[in-house]
């Protein structure tokens, strides 16, 4: 082990974003002899598992989120940091924020995430957001609502059209989310708020460039969701690389499919940590860690999450997903400390797979434990347990569970709000 | 009773405004065999008394607010069209909107509210915003909660104190309402999860240029509010005029009062209804109406709420209040049903007070019922009451109640999100 810097006071951890991986690093250092310093961007952490439910109007943000400080408060060891990182360097083992402030470590963590990847296509991001940020599930909200109040009105058939279609890019389980529940958002409303339109005018096209959705799952449970899918009036076309996208609609092969709504969920890259270092990231952006997720070559730099490529026993890269952020925050949380204030090594990371989940509408979820399988409405229903037990507090708890009992008594959707400010930005 | 423009059909009731007074003149109308079409800017009402509470983190925007097509939806003779209207031709009896429209009727109920009034001072709307809309909460929600992730990093003492200062103009319920909040947020964010920062470092003033702050309540009434806000912190100045606002402070007689985070109360003025007819507007831009709540000289056309200047029996104008807009609005739906249906005349409005009330902090509120008042704990009680009851419907009255008794207990703000659209609007 090398020397701490700061020789004679409590050792410095800096942990950059506070996402499930950064938050679970926190909480395992939360009251130790160790200085923790949380810097991100937001005052607030997002559980992203339910944005998708503040795209379509069922949640308020607010209900999903809550200030990084509140999580982390209780703490005194532990400072929180709204700031934004532009680089670092791993020699003075400074982290330098936008404001020109330097904050010291003696361990650096960076847990940043990950961040939608266009290939290239950086235009295709004003007309297809994706589903990282709360501005983004609102701005997808403004536009699925705003689209059927002028459908409401439109004499144009073609622009009709246009107007009641969305197209989902991507058919992992956020595109599979998201096609299910704008379809259930725009059958139910129409059917029960707008006297000039029918239900079945409604369309929803979700495009997948593979031959299946939902690929990293086991083929019965994407041919459950991809049934499930079609009976609720979701149009998926497979194999469909998506060739431009604009203003107007989404190009696919020989034909282009206009639509009011577009939201893109083909695939993530990470956030730009591998930028900052000045080294060259592996593939997706993410940096390359040893099995203890130490940075190669850089001491004391840590990654874990979506901004890590780690790889698992059998030399597999394990998937971004927060369930593997969680247990690497935690796990190298509580190695921190072992190695901080005792001088053990830093053990090898080991991956538990608690089972991968998503969820596709009212009704319907697919689980896959590896060794079985569930789908159905008994998964839907362990998902939304999961789900509500996961959500960080007590009252947003109760709030979401309340939400959602009544939602799915009556089928309403309680924020169905089209912002002002995205309508009139300047008044 | 001059003959209707649609001889043989059902007779045409437009409604501009779908807040207090619009909602509660259309549901007088639901289900009848008259037409009525509800235009309004916005897809959703807004519950404006509890607006400052999404402006303080307590609540999230979509908890006081509905769309008008879930509060109307059930009724066949009612049609909502989201639309901006510009321009009214009085003689061929239509509503021209911005997109070319234009609405027959044959009747027409203004009821498009009032927005804050900067005195010809309309450059300071923007480091000033009012309380009327989604956007202008948020805008203040996010300015509160940035200053204060600032005033945490800064070094300079002076900046520091600026960032911790806010200043309400104004003193009318609004402009109390929205002191006594910001004073309890910061004072309990600071004490709570704020490091660096001590809660005496924390300044609201509340600048009035009046002598008395709600000076349209009793006078001991307003006593016991500058009582009670002095207690909590909320520094009053009376007789203040302010002479200019910047993005850095308030100019106030011979002092400059540097502060983050700066709110507009002091006044309103009805929306341009007027100016859309083409006649000029009595005081506050308000719309001149006869004793039956009909424009002067325009045949089939009404006023209501906020745009209306309706005087009572006495000779009096009647206050811009909710309570007012409502039984305005329930009285001229069921006279214009009575007047297009049986040839009945329009009688004279008459008010009734149902009492008026201010909230000014956590167990702290007022009531004036004219003959009797009431103030302090109990007051506060029956306000919260009295607000959950008003809320449109039954899911947000739950969502609101479980929010206020899990804050009241816990004294934590739920909402305390700073808007990335705010900091980033380009992404």
């Amino acid at each position: 082990m090398e020397e701490l810097s700061n020789v004679g006071s409590r050792p410095r951890v800096v942990i950059v974003g506070a996402g499930f991986g950064g938050l679970a690093c926190a909480k395992a250092l939360a009251d130790t002899e160790v200085d923790v310093t949380v810097i991100d961007r937001r005052n607030h952490n997002l559980f992203q598992p339910l944005l998708y439910q503040v795209a379509t109007a069922a949640l308020s943000p607010a209900d999903i989120s809550e200030p990084i400080r509140r999580t982390l408060g209780r703490s005194d060891n532990i400072h929180v940091l709204m700031g934004e990182v532009v680089s670092i360097d791993p020699t003075a083992r400074t982290v330098s924020l936008a404001d020109g402030a330097a904050i010291p470590y003696d361990r650096l963590v960076l847990a940043t995430g990950s961040k939608y990847n266009y290939f290239g296509n950086e235009d295709w991001q004003k007309h297809a957001p994706g589903l990282k940020s709360i501005h983004e599930a609102r701005q997808i909200r403004h536009r699925l609502l705003l689209a059927f109040e002028q459908a409401e009105r439109s004499q144009d058939e073609a622009e009709q059209r246009r107007l009641l279609t969305s197209v989902v890019i991507g058919g992992g389980p956020t595109g599979v989310e998201m096609a299910g529940a704008i379809s259930e958002l725009g059958r139910f409303m129409i059917e029960r708020d707008f006297r000039s339109l029918r239900p079945e005018q409604h369309h929803v096209v979700l495009v997948e460039a593979g031959p299946r959705i939902l690929a990293t799952f086991p083929e019965n449970l994407s041919d459950y969701a991809a049934d499930y899918l079609r009976n609720i009036g979701v149009d998926i076309r497979l194999n469909t690389p998506v060739e431009d996208v604009t203003a107007e609609g989404v190009q696919v092969k020989d034909r282009f499919l206009p639509a009011s709504c577009i939201v893109w969920g083909a695939g993530v890259k990470a956030s730009p940590a591998a930028d900052w270092l000045g080294i060259s990231p592996g593939p997706g952006g993410r940096l390359p860690v040893a099995r203890d997720l130490s940075v190669d070559g850089l001491e004391g730099v840590y990654a874990i999450g979506d901004t890590a490529l780690a790889l698992d026993e059998d030399g597999e890269a394990l998937p971004a997903l927060a369930q593997v952020a969680k247990q690497q925050g935690t796990f190298l949380g509580k190695a921190l400390k072992a190695s901080l204030l005792k001088g053990a090594a830093v053990p090898n990371f080991r991956f538990h797979n608690r089972g991968n989940t998503a969820v596709i509408g009212r009704n319907a979820a697919i689980f896959d434990f590896g060794t079985w399988q569930l789908k159905g409405r008994f998964a839907w229903l362990l998902w939304a347990i999961v789900h509500v037990y996961l959500l960080v507090n007590f009252e947003k708890r109760l709030l979401v569970s309340v939400q959602w009992i009544w939602r799915y008594t009556t089928r309403q959707r309680g924020a169905r709000l089209i912002d002002e400010n995205f309508i009139a930005p300047d008044k």
